[in-house]
């Protein structure tokens, strides 16, 4: 095997992105595949420190431009030395979030223009891009509920992006749901109102399909 | 007044920005300006948190390309909730380093590509530069001498950009010269292997002038 393949789960809040990222690890690794399980905004030592600043409650009153220079910047640290190197061994690497996310929430959700987040992107990850993309899809009142009863349950700090209101939240939806459509090749729309492990079997036959076509 | 004027001061280590710094505020203050000391990375919370990764010690290990979107993440910041408002206002704002630090470190020093660093810098702060910068000059053994008594007397932990070695300062020195040539009508190199005292009246006479003219 020369190179691996980058999969990375997108999708609003309570969508069952980690859930979902554990199942596919497992059934992968069970299949004989190396998987390595990473996520954004971390995935490295200093990136988990971009996402201290921007998840948790303390982080300050960043502009949304400044968010996404934070953001590619802990990408950039996250894309050169952790996905890349695994990648490069023939791993199977799982992000739970990516690029989508900064275009769904910095540009549909708080109004950065589409087309500077796209040339930081390219400036700082040049061509690099997942290789396959699930959109978790949820109506906006199911995925909030979800993600309330997590977080009182978890008493969670992590809750800056769940106090974005209803609105927010409703375009995140439509952004992630366009994105997927003007990257129809590599981003896949999940139904994530279905069984947990109805959504698993129909991610495991996509991938198994990517991986015979490339780890071939 | 309309509008203030924004003053950067740039240079290696040991040019006595600092000093220069202070030494013209006082004098612009006696003259009955209103005037702001800021300096970079930092000059907002958020900004010197980024400082924090940056300059100190435990800061990890930042790609080139991750430490420039990081530093124009914090002067995005410093320009919309700081510099912008004082200039507003009428103030004159003088910090201690400035877009150009990123040029001649990231760049010069780090070998990133200085193209890259000014779509960036486009893209963070559209056509917002300063209006006059100062860039103290200083033969690198002089500069290295200098910072390094200030080193050794004040402990201080912020001395990662001084551990780089002659070569990288060598690199930084000319860069800043170069950028000085490039934008002659903004940047002015000050020799500052000149008399403390001799500078400061240098520098004061300038910003006068520029004073005189923008603020009448």
């Amino acid at each position: 095997m020369s190179r691996g393949i980058f999969i990375t789960l997108e999708g609003g809040e309570g969508a069952g992105k980690t859930t979902q990222i554990r199942m596919l690890a497992t059934a992968l690794q069970q299949q004989g595949y190396q998987v390595i399980v990473t996520r954004e905004p971390g995935g490295t030592p200093e990136a988990e420190k971009i996402r201290d600043f921007l998840v948790k409650r303390d982080g300050g009153n960043w502009t949304p431009m400044a968010e996404c220079l934070l953001l590619f910047a802990a990408r950039q640290m996250h894309v050169e030395h952790l996905i890349k190197p695994a990648l490069a061994d023939g791993k199977i690497v799982i992000s739970d979030r990516f690029a989508d996310s900064t275009r769904a929430y910095q540009s549909f959700g708080h109004g950065l223009p589409l087309d500077t987040i796209e040339e930081i992107n390219r400036l700082a990850l040049g061509d690099f891009a997942p290789d396959l993309t699930f959109i978790l899809d949820l109506p906006v009142p199911e995925g909030l509920a979800r993600a309330g009863e997590r977080l009182s349950a978890a008493s969670s700090q992590e809750d800056r992006f769940e106090r974005l209101g209803r609105d927010f939240h409703e375009r995140l939806r439509q952004g992630f749901l366009t994105i997927a459509r003007r990257d129809a090749e590599r981003c896949r729309v999940i139904d994530a109102t279905r069984g947990i492990e109805e959504i698993a079997r129909d991610m495991l036959s996509q991938v198994q399909l990517d991986a015979q076509r490339k780890l071939a």
